[in-house]
């Protein structure tokens, strides 16, 4: 048999929310490629799939380190890369794991872009995204009829927040706390302040749910914190 | 047990990519709604999730027909809404079936709305949709870094489009059919005629992937295409 890589979402935290797909390919995995963001940590994505993964398969945790420097990342990349080539030729079942789906800011692109490229097969099996579990939570549609739907990561100076707010129905902010103030800004210079909600640390113990702008100006957010925009109402 | 009602994504098509919550949540269920859009077609949800539904359910197939008028939709809605109704108030586990996810462009979010604001319990699971599984057919990411990514069903007249293409960074662009050739015109308006591949029929035998602008101008696209524009590039 030859050697394939797979990209697999596991999906944003509950087990259950993976896909049957996800599991048959982890049952014949020679090979499972865990990402984590810093040395000391666990891999998240690892805790979300493990059982399912086979006695015999061989769990290798990659640091893929959360750093702006692009130098830093890509000597990372390549690093990882290699780890995974090194695999692929002796002809494994590589599986690199990811959460929410695996297409969608993911760390797993970027290994997917070079070994693709390099000639090797490569297989995505998608996953559920954030942004769908959150609205599931709150049975919050995320969009219906002709609306139209816009993820967008919070970045420090809210430049695309302010490119899109102004054209968007539905608007999903991930990574809100990067910057909460100057959403919170935006949100009333376009006079929707009242047509946001906030789950913060959605599906753990500690979960917030809030509707109140003035925690947005606060700037006081937990770091797993999603907006949802309906600018024409809940 | 009192009566609960349940939304299911079951993904795209393809029966694997239903998760493992929506299998637990098929094998304890009384009774399953499945929409159809036209009387004479079989239900397409439920062909996809029917594997996992055992004997006792009762599988009830409503009509949501893809009409434009309003009243003929709400008229539709609250009959189905009733039927749903009677199975809650006598204490039965109802779900509803939605192709790719539940929150997203589906008729579930009507029955969900109307059953929550009279009181029932709901509960809301998440599915892969249609442009995650389009996106990993050709192994293409949707967005990556700080990249924006803009869903949206292309209308008649196209104002959606007109309205955010200036402003994303990555654009799914769902019901193609409607109007191809104003994509095709608004893709060239914004230089971007090089930068977009369309998958019609995704994952069907006669699935057609093309990047050729002439395609759209001709008009004639199949129903089931999706568009993705990387203003990026590829």
């Amino acid at each position: 048999m030859k050697g394939k890589f797979y990209g697999i979402g596991v999906g944003p935290g509950d087990p259950d929310l993976l896909t049957l797909k996800a599991v048959k390919v982890l049952n014949k995995a020679d090979v499972i490629i865990c990402p984590k963001g810093k040395e000391e940590e666990d891999s998240i994505a690892l805790d979300i799939a493990k059982e399912h993964i086979h006695e015999k398969a061989v769990i290798k945790t990659l640091l893929f380190p959360m750093v702006h420097c692009k130098e830093t990342l890509k000597k990372h990349w390549q690093e990882n890369t290699s780890i995974i080539e090194e695999d692929l030729k002796a002809e494994k079942q590589v599986v690199f794991l990811t959460l929410g789906d695996a297409l969608l800011y993911s760390t797993y692109i970027y290994m997917m872009e070079s070994l693709k490229q390099q000639g090797y097969e490569v297989e995505t099996i998608s996953g559920i995204t954030s942004f769908s579990a959150t609205a599931s939570t709150v049975n919050l549609p995320l969009a219906k009829g002709k609306e139209t739907l816009t993820v967008l990561p919070l970045t420090k100076d809210g430049e695309s927040l302010e490119r899109l707010l102004p054209a968007v129905d539905n608007l999903v902010i991930l990574k809100v706390s990067h910057n909460p103030k100057v959403l919170a800004e935006k949100l009333k210079q376009y006079n929707v302040e009242n047509n946001f909600v906030m789950i913060s640390k959605c599906g753990h113990d500690d979960e917030i749910i809030t509707r109140d702008i003035q925690v947005l100006e606060e700037g006081n957010v937990p770091y797993l914190s999603t907006v949802i925009v309906k600018k024409g109402g809940f």
